[in-house]
């Protein structure tokens, strides 16, 4: 016989696999989101993984040829598609496509995985999932506001606290009408002020004033050519992007000194009224503020863009720890007219649910428990070990029983890999005695944990009981509360 | 300028938009599954949507050619990569990539979409979801059982109730005895044998007869070459084949009589472990028998298989209703030995959501209400109507506004549209009284269809009140449970 082909086992390059607490964590987060948004009145949508590659367009950040940045191929008739890099760009097609049918306005939610053809990195994934609400057919800055609202509750209902968060407004119009006080029409003018712009939080107010002037030399000797912009209207451009205050209300005033043109009045006007939808929805100064300095990069924008950034607490000495971007958004009006020469203005925005998990995590989110493992120490006593595992779920306890050929060690060990908060306990003297043993595994590892490197604590047993056969359930149930073990969901 | 290039807005070829209630649906079903899943110890996995080709190997139903049926593309590393045509075949690459550090068995629940290149047709998707429990690394028979059990529980989590399902169980090395005993040893034999086994629910008897003999002519005039069995044989294979009876007991026994070598020996032997660890888990003879029938196309099962049946109520005339497999799974021992040369003995079952989701709907489960709608008639008092919505929400009323510019009549049209069982009205009469006006959709909706076709129902008022404005919510929540609106679930 030939030699057989063993192919090595590896996952692809720049992907992921999630598993256990790790994910169950980032399901629970989208449920949660999802769960406020219906409660929004958002209506769910799934659209499929692949779109053909000109109804995609080439929106993706920094990207600016053709099918860059996506895993596209060729169907068999021909036609180019490509796996969706983002949540907006279908749902346009999908309005485009189905305008008669919809109620207008159309809101949405969807919640999925995104895929761009990126050189992967560290923390950097070619495959992501996104959950996002959207407004298409509404032009006012109340749909505006409420999207900055339901991002505040989503944000809240994954766990987030008052303080820990906050959304950073900005709007398109503002930024046009300073770029528009400076002269500087020309795209490529526009774009290294936007860049430097975007840089304020990474460089501060020094760093990107280099930016706006001859350019910047950073710490290994790299140079970046800057904008040239003379002093004046780069201090202009600085006085505007930091005019951002505590209160949305500081921030407007602010900024009404700065610049005044059609297109920072109108900015001006947009920003107000969505100040005033904010307070209506109970969105006060600690959950959104105005900042002039937030650029956002998808090209598709047209008006507030909206950022949600993550503040942990302040460390020993005071300085606050940002965690950095966990979704955001904005008003893109133009989205569904490249598809029928038709205007249909649409807001929204998008949680990063990888992301905010981690940020969770980091902000210590508890770890749940695996389920209860009833050893199997005898495999001609399967059945009374299975019918164990039935009588706990019944009660609506999370159970499973051994299912390998090992011996007692291998299989407590299991029940410690599987994070098992009891391992039930029923050999030859159980049977006999007509109990079962029910060992605490979480008070078990409390106790090595809190006498660590002392060898002492091998001679004390774990904590474990006995309970009749017959009081299997409440004997585990008593257990799991008294050890303060999260009740299971079900 | 250019004229400006505008992309038609189209959804690819046989892939699906889901939107509101048959997504939510949907959704709800996977959430209760994997809720099951969860409670009987299996732990989540989510593997990327890619996999290496090679890794992929090339187990889809009816492709022997590598790379065909899958959707698949050249990684700029040159490496060939393929999206997922199930869940089964990422399972075995992590398990092989990831071998060490998992506790075994690995008991894991995952599900996703899966896409396959196929020809699209009427309900013929090329993207779909499935929802799997797998066991790696248990050769007990238990485990199959527990599989049988597992998939018995999502299905009646998922809605469905004792007779409305049914899982049918077979074992490979059953139908291996009988094609030994046979002499049915040629590869080409044998798979004419097992295709004509497979169409005994579609033919009957007599077709399976004549495509184990010498072929058989369709209604069409195609002639479909037969095994060539000599009737003897055909007649050994059908009287297995329809040896199942009512209860698992009924059939072994039946079994027993039919053909009896080293195969079927252990074929029976492993189905009486499965029947008593069924005992045990409580699975009576209504949710799972033995169906010797049952063939099932994957190439990797090694053992048992099994199917999971929907059964619909019997119409008048006392026929049975058949929906046909909405999952099925099996043991598949030489998955992962393909990446290590190890032998790992795995279990695993798939529930096919789409079809479970579209049987449930057909089935007769009932569509949820949309959120209540707060017309806006006064763009001036949009703050007001906003405020209102977030008290209904605060209260667990699912709640929007109304967020376009258009008047009171495609107002209502919207709420209609949006399922909306309470429209809220706060017009200027209402805020001159201090009162809002709750308009019952769905009692409207009703009185429309009683008097169907008869316009006198257009002088009637759909039914609606009066509320303090201080009552909002106590009012909608009133209206909502005479109304016998389904309460929201937040």
């Amino acid at each position: 016989m030939a030699k057989e082909f063993r192919p090595k086992a590896r996952r692809p390059r720049g992907f992921q696999d999630r598993r256990g607490a790790q994910l169950a964590a980032e399901r629970a987060l989208v449920a949660k989101i999802a769960a406020v948004y219906e409660a929004w009145g958002f209506e769910g949508l799934e659209t499929s993984a692949f779109e053909y590659a000109d109804c995609l367009g080439k929106f993706l950040p920094d990207q600016d040829r053709p099918n860059e940045g996506v895993f596209a191929l060729e169907d068999d008739d021909q036609q180019w598609m490509a796996l969706r890099y983002d949540l907006t760009a279908p749902l346009a097609r999908f309005v485009a496509e189905n305008f008669d049918a919809l109620p207008k306005p159309y809101r949405r939610w969807a919640a999925g995985p995104v895929w761009r053809n990126e050189k992967p990195g560290p923390g950097r994934f070619r495959e992501f999932w996104q959950c996002d609400a959207d407004t298409v057919g509404a032009a006012s800055p109340a749909a505006d506001a409420e999207m900055i609202a339901v991002a505040c509750a989503g944000l809240e209902a994954a766990g987030l606290k008052a303080g820990q968060y906050r959304i950073n407004i900005n709007t398109r119009r503002l930024l046009n009408g300073v770029l528009a006080s400076i002269g500087a029409d020309d795209p490529a003018k526009r774009l290294s002020v936007l860049r430097a712009i975007d840089k304020l939080d990474r460089l501060g107010v020094d760093g990107v004033r280099l930016l706006l002037g001859k350019g910047r030399r950073d710490e290994s000797g790299d140079f970046t050519r800057g904008a040239e912009l003379s002093e004046a209207d780069a201090e202009r451009v600085l006085a505007f992007v930091t005019a951002g205050r505590g209160s949305r209300e500081e921030t407007l005033s602010a900024l009404s000194a700065v610049a005044a043109n059609a297109d920072t009045e109108a900015g001006l006007a947009e920003l107000g009224a969505i100040d005033e939808a904010l307070g209506a929805l109970g969105i006060g100064a600690a959950q959104a503020r105005f900042d002039p300095g937030i650029v956002r990069g998808l090209e598709y924008y047209t008006g507030p863009v909206f950022e949600a950034e993550l503040i942990g607490s302040p460390d020993e000495e005071e300085n606050v720890i940002r965690y950095g971007s966990v979704g955001g958004g904005g008003r893109y009006d133009d989205l569904v007219a490249r598809f029928t020469g038709q205007l249909v203005p649409a807001t929204g925005f998008s949680i990063g649910v990888s992301r905010l998990a981690a940020a969770l995590q980091a902000l210590g989110e508890q770890q749940a428990d695996g389920p209860v493992v009833i050893l199997a120490l005898d495999q001609t006593r399967m059945g009374a070990y299975l019918a164990m595992a039935q009588e706990l779920r019944a009660a609506g306890v999370r159970a499973e029983v051994y299912l390998g050929q090992s011996g007692m060690k291998a299989q407590m060990k299991y029940a410690d890999r599987r994070g098992a908060p009891i391992a039930v306990i029923e050999g030859e003297d159980e049977v006999k005695k007509g109990v079962v043993t029910l060992k605490d595994l979480k008070l078990g590892a409390a106790l090595a944990k809190a006498i660590e490197g002392n060898e002492a604590w091998r001679k004390g047993r774990p904590a474990q009981i006995e309970a009749p056969r017959a009081e299997l359930a409440a004997a585990v149930k008593r257990m799991l509360a008294e050890g303060g073990a999260l009740a299971p969901s079900n």
